[in-house]
């Protein structure tokens, strides 16, 4: 099968709460904390752990605001992010149809 | 976006190793031991470390035989372990298209 399948599985991604992260922000262009968190059900703290590890590597960009006296934090995915999430896209499909039709992906 | 997207995503498999291995278990239907550390370039230990939690869910079956003197270890899927990736795929897939149309799914 040559090169490693999971080679494309890039761990910064794939870890289930930041697939997730990553998947609404793709949708939504860019989230607040608060929509995260109920969205994907999470405590505040992993939540707050997940965003660090994206925000670190260069994936998302973590904006604090104030809306009166209240904090407001809104990631938005980086043009790296993006990317690296679409080569992370096309990985998994590749391992869906290898899985799919049987036939390990020349 | 009603039920959480992550919902569908089986940890038990959706670890990187794992979801490899059981990749691999689906196309070739059984696979030795020696064969899935080759094709997925992991140690024994950390491949047996795998193997053993999906055993213990119930995914895969695991029989040690011997050729000669050489000890040789099979995995292959239980019914039960094609059942849950199926779905497990299923909910990748509902994950990538909603990440690539940009839209969620109801």
């Amino acid at each position: 099968m040559g090169e490693n399948i999971l080679d494309a599985i890039d761990e910064t991604i794939h870890a289930k709460v930041r697939l997730g992260i990553m998947s609404l922000l793709t949708v939504h262009g860019e989230c607040e904390f608060v929509f995260l968190r109920k969205e994907l059900q999470l405590t505040e703290g992993n939540l707050g752990n997940h965003i660090r590890v994206l925000e670190e590597a260069g994936y998302i960009d973590v904006t604090k605001t104030f809306v009166g006296k209240r904090p407001k934090t809104t990631c938005k995915p980086t043009a790296l992010g993006m990317e690296m999430f679409q080569q992370y896209l096309e990985g998994l499909e590749k391992i869906i149809r290898m899985a799919q039709t049987g036939k390990p992906e020349m």
